[in-house]
């Protein structure tokens, strides 16, 4: 089996699956170190009544367990939502080596804001598995208005 | 006792010198309701090895206990560096209804970037304090590079 981008993503949209079915607002990440996967997450904001319980902070809280330390450079981040500038600035923080997601966030994107939230040296790929992501956030939100 | 911008400054101060005798970053938070502090923390992010644990980050998780909720409309958070994208980012999301904090942060402060990172009702006061936690800032550097 090929552990691509895509193999990684869908892990993060099981786990953004997981969030659906719990009432969380439906993302999720997956850590990968050396094709490995070191920390897995999905949105929790409603369960902790925490609003910084993302799938990206709870995933670079997690990989020091994995890691022993803080810093993130040799890790890829796949998430199904484009970060919002709370997490983009806490994987400036860690360093991380490159970012991949799924469905882009106009609203609340990272990527609105000027000058770059994210490290200088972090890579990035949108769009992998995006319209899987962006339905799912979808329905999610049609079902909360009905 | 008048218990003024100053006065709840001055303990973020003490949390910020509690992160310097520990070899952490100097920055200290207290996060207040109704002239009550719900809510106070300094830097720890060596302690935990994660870059998430910024004092204003521990405030607004710990913030939950004290009201039963994740929003701060009614809350104002005495910090003493201005806020990165992190905690800019997990203030807006939080809704915070006041930020004031001492020093500015040139290189990392939220304020560089645009469009705005703070929520639009979130008011702001700067300088607070300025010079003691400029000072505690610039001799844990010092000490650093000796």
């Amino acid at each position: 089996m090929i552990l691509d981008d895509a193999y990684f993503m869908r892990i993060a949209l099981q786990e953004a699956q997981k969030a659906y079915e719990q009432g969380e607002i439906p993302v999720g990440a997956v850590l990968v170190h050396e094709q490995k996967i070191i920390a897995k997450a999905h949105n929790q904001t409603e369960r902790f009544l925490d609003v910084t319980a993302h799938a990206e902070i709870l995933c670079v809280t997690a990989a020091t367990q994995a890691l022993g330390g803080k810093y993130l450079p040799d890790c890829t981040l796949y998430v199904t939502l484009e970060p919002c500038v709370m997490c983009a600035g806490a994987l400036a923080w860690a360093q991380l080596g490159r970012l991949v997601f799924a469905a882009s966030d106009e609203k609340r994107g990272y990527s609105r804001h000027q000058p770059s939230i994210l490290h200088p040296k972090t890579q990035v790929k949108a769009g992998v598995l995006e319209a899987e992501a962006a339905a799912l956030l979808k329905s999610f939100f049609k079902k909360l208005r009905n």
